[in-house]
């Protein structure tokens, strides 16, 4: 009804225009104009609708046009859908192309439709979660559909065919049977924000080119430092492409502020390093180790208890053991949420030790930052507000779409310090607006993606309230699945307890491995298991679920909740097909 | 016409239905089904409508029919628009929500009402490139337009606001008067599989979860790399997110292939190695030095001539001297097409000097590899296949919305040993398909944003032909320029001679300066210049073009054209605007 209100500049019969606002729903095939200021329009809209005489419709009519006059107004219009012949229409006739709006209104529109179906059906349990197909099976090309380049364009009908293709033989990551990744879920306001964010196709590396976004970054960073407990949410940040790469920025930043002359010296500049970090952490603080050029083997790994939480006694230990040998300790890694069993290393207990000896703290939320907007669940990252640096993903726990992660970090500048290299062509100190908020030179890449605005709707969207009912709501469901299988037949749990996170790991043991002795054939056939019931769920399509080993422990399933599309009814289907799938094996 | 079916699931009146095949652009209103397989489809729709019979439309249909329920048929339907009141709807009643279908289509296609719009406006020469606000004006918040994020959620009408107001206060990066970066325009196929990409929201790290967009990556890399000249399109690589990160993994792999040790043991397994490149080069080579450990003192700066390009004797002259002082000299950067002149380095006279001391040579085509497209340009890049690695930006000559970046590297597996974890939860070994396909061990990424499937799309919409016409258009427009300014009254060269790439760098002299006899009076003022004919061009919002000094020369101004979008008049309009906004300064 807002947007039902015509523009003065619209080239359009004011007849038709008229009639559209009495008759909404009627042939409205023609266009219709966006709507100005909002009031307004809906003044008009619900005067119109309750009092439908020509007097007062003419009346509203005009001051409507008056505000367009006095540059209120937006004056877009409302598109049109219109029967369109695309075998013999090419790229070339879209815009820029002369007479090219309407083709390219109705080629959009048509992607729209292809993907507005897929969004239907992703949410729909009688859709598969995917249609499986070896690589060279798609190689060699499926009925009309084939990924090879050519010289010469295809025609809009073939791109379209291959759009609802390419949809078709991949994976439905939003469906609510999807419990593959850490990243799941299609939340509907993240992805019109992806969607305007690729329209804008913008850089996040000055102001000048994304006023709006850059200061949407700074708001939200500021507000995560809030929430994260440092004073005033002070401090910096920035979003980078992924969990990996903000713990690499957390170690460069690490490095930065005991060893400054790295930067222009080398490593050589500095003694031998070692970072600490635990068994169970994510394997990108051993890639940094490796990338930054401390070594991978100056990544020393920390023993965990049988809950995968870092023994704070071993990492004392551990420091005094690398200080004995002449190495000097530079940096814990505490990880909010492990990948596999979803554990919380006691930060308090570590940030103690790393103040004693005088170590970056830093603390990987990629995956368990979500819980800090929960009020019941934050508790499990007390400390947090004493670490120097932080990563949290917003593309895991809080559901926003791939991708948006950010490094977070407590001094002010640092980030600048570290990675400035200020080349002029981007960064020149004569612009006529307050270059601070051209960031572009704290990041180690130059052209930066727009990651925050999705991020920042869906915190509209849904408030901060919406994302802790999102993350208590899969905590809930977690546990109704640990609940379930904790003393069901043919389960059994690799840790013992109520998980932390929504990580639930388990083995199914089929009927044929129950009655059989603990030892190495029993061990060799159930790490098989777990492998086939994947690859048959996937051959099915029905469902996804991650399975790996670790340490000693043979393949075992970690189901994680992370969509808000999932109920406690897909928790039972999942149970049900890996019995399904697994009873015979 | 080959989306008119009804499909087997539809609940609709099937008399509408049938009517709907018949008056295809009556009242469509009402849903209608989209297209089964495609063969089908076209016979029924071309039949119908050379066919009215009622007997034979029924046959067909009753054929459609059968083929749907035998699961040959995407069983998908039309949209329709309807009146929706969003005043009223939250994100909470959005998918998955309990009849949420119906608000979530009509959401998402108010969005891309929003966003067509802007599409249109943006190839609309009477719309500015940008409405100029200071940050500390957002941030205070304009008209009903509120950065702040809150606890509770805002309706779906205020985020519709939201969205347009983005927009509005943001920048029209495809204007065909936006000059500002080496990215530019807005693609609408590109733009199409962005959304499309958004919609699937997946993650390149596994087969698994990207079928599809890993064996396009896969494809489409092996094409770049047949253009570069690699026998048989051997080789290995990835898309990074973007040409800094790009750049950086070219030394990483080059550290690797030297010194693979220090991939365990550090930076302090190698001697004192140093990396060359031009004084001219993008600042992500000396940035990738810092990062990786070298040190930015270790990244030498190489001279070039008056036209940005490397002089080989100074390259073969710092290497020796390097030797002499006991440093090992690993890698050499040559730039094709130089951020602010665009200029090529001689890429087979390094190659030579790089053959003679063993050294890799790497090339950052970041922003000249697209001109490896065009026949006619394509020899400003001879012995690329010389290279051991390249860079090469989709995102910027070829107009591929951002970002997509590929690294590409000759030796084929080195990516992986230089960059492997073997994480297992990812990188399960006994997965039912060939675990080759599984690419993010090669990535310092874990998750990896899907860049390829615009860039396929386009490539496939476009065909390699189409990239050479728009490649070579964009060259042809600089050109234009150059002849136009060469010799005009108050204009002077930043180089001589016709440029290279797209780049053109010339000062604009306003009358008051141009009888100043040279000297640092004069360099004061002219250096004041273009910051200030840039400030009142981003007030107006007429157009945007980047300024720099560079070395010794004051501020002048870029230009460069990568915008399908741009025209003749489009150059002509930024020369006049210079002029109307630096006259009488």
């Amino acid at each position: 009804c807002a947007h039902s209100l015509p523009s003065a500049s619209m080239h359009v019969d004011p007849a038709l225009l008229d009639a559209h606002i009495l008759t909404h729903t009627g042939d409205a095939w023609y266009g219709v104009a966006n709507g100005c200021t909002r009031k307004l329009g809906m003044k008009i809209c619900g005067f119109l609708q309750k009092n439908n005489s020509l007097d007062e419709k003419s009346r509203m009519v005009g001051a409507f046009k008056e505000s367009a006059k006095n540059q209120m107004c937006d004056n877009s219009e409302r598109f049109m859908r219109a029967e369109t012949d695309f075998s013999n229409l090419f790229a070339r006739d879209l815009l820029p192309a002369k007479n090219g709006e309407e083709p390219t209104i109705q080629f959009l529109l048509e992607v729209v439709e292809i993907l507005t179906n897929y969004v239907r059906k992703t949410f729909d349990r009688s859709t598969k979660v995917l249609d499986f197909h070896h690589p060279h099976q798609l190689l060699e090309g499926m009925e009309g559909f084939n990924l090879e380049l050519s010289d010469q364009p295809e025609s809009l009908e073939q791109i379209l065919v291959d759009c609802r293709d390419t949809l078709k033989y991949g994976v439905r990551t939003g469906h609510p049977r999807f419990f593959n990744q850490l990243s799941s879920g299609l939340d509907i306001i993240g992805l019109a924000g992806e969607w305007l964010t690729s329209t804008a196709n913008t850089n996040m590396f000055t102001y000048e080119i994304a006023p709006v976004f850059v200061l949407m970054e700074q708001l939200t960073l500021k507000k995560m430092r809030e929430i994260i407990g440092w004073p005033n949410g002070d401090g910096d940040a920035l979003f980078s492409p992924g969990g990996a790469i903000s713990n690499m920025y957390s170690v460069m930043v690490a490095r930065y502020k005991y060893f400054p002359e790295v930067k222009t010296k080398g490593m050589s500049a500095a003694p031998r390093l070692v970072l600490f970090t635990s068994e169970h952490s994510h394997y990108s603080i051993k890639k940094a180790g490796a990338v930054l050029g401390f070594g991978k083997e100056n990544v020393i790994l920390l023993k965990t208890d049988e809950r995968g939480r870092v023994i704070p006694a071993d990492l004392e230990a551990k420091i005094i053991d690398a200080k004995q040998k002449g190495y000097v300790p530079l940096f814990v890694n505490a990880t909010a949420g492990t990948t596999v069993y979803g554990a919380f290393d006691p930060i308090n207990d570590i940030a103690d030790i790393c103040e004693k000896y005088n170590l970056w703290l830093h603390v990987d939320g990629a995956w368990g930052g979500g819980l800090l907007m929960s009020r019941k669940h934050r508790h499990k990252l007390n400390g947090i507000e004493r670490a120097n640096s932080v990563t949290w993903n917003p593309h895991k726990m809080m559901g926003v779409p791939l991708q948006c992660s950010a490094i977070l970090v407590r001094e002010k500048g640092i980030l600048q310090g570290c990675n400035s290299m200020c080349a002029g062509y981007l960064f020149q100190p004569d612009k006529q607006y307050d270059v601070t908020y051209d960031t572009g030179d704290k990041a180690i890449q130059c052209g930066r993606h727009v990651d925050i605005f999705k991020f920042w709707l869906m915190w509209k969207a849904k408030g901060t309230i919406g994302f802790e009912q999102h993350i208590d709501r899969c905590l809930e469901l977690s546990e109704y699945l640990y609940n379930k299988i904790k003393n069901r037949e043919g389960y059994e749990m690799v840790f013992e307890g109520q998980p932390q996170h929504t990580n639930v790991c388990f083995w199914y043991i089929p009927p044929s491995l129950r009655s059989m002795p603990h030892g190495d054939e029993r061990r060799e056939k159930l790490h098989r298991v777990a492998p086939k019931i994947k690859a048959m769920m996937m051959e099915c399509g029905t469902t996804m679920v991650g399975y790996q080993p670790q340490g000693d422990k043979v393949n075992f399933f970690r189901m994680v909740v992370s969509n808000h599309a999932v109920t406690k009814s897909d928790i039972d289907f999942l149970i049900n097909e890996i019995e399904r799938l697994g009873h015979d094996l």
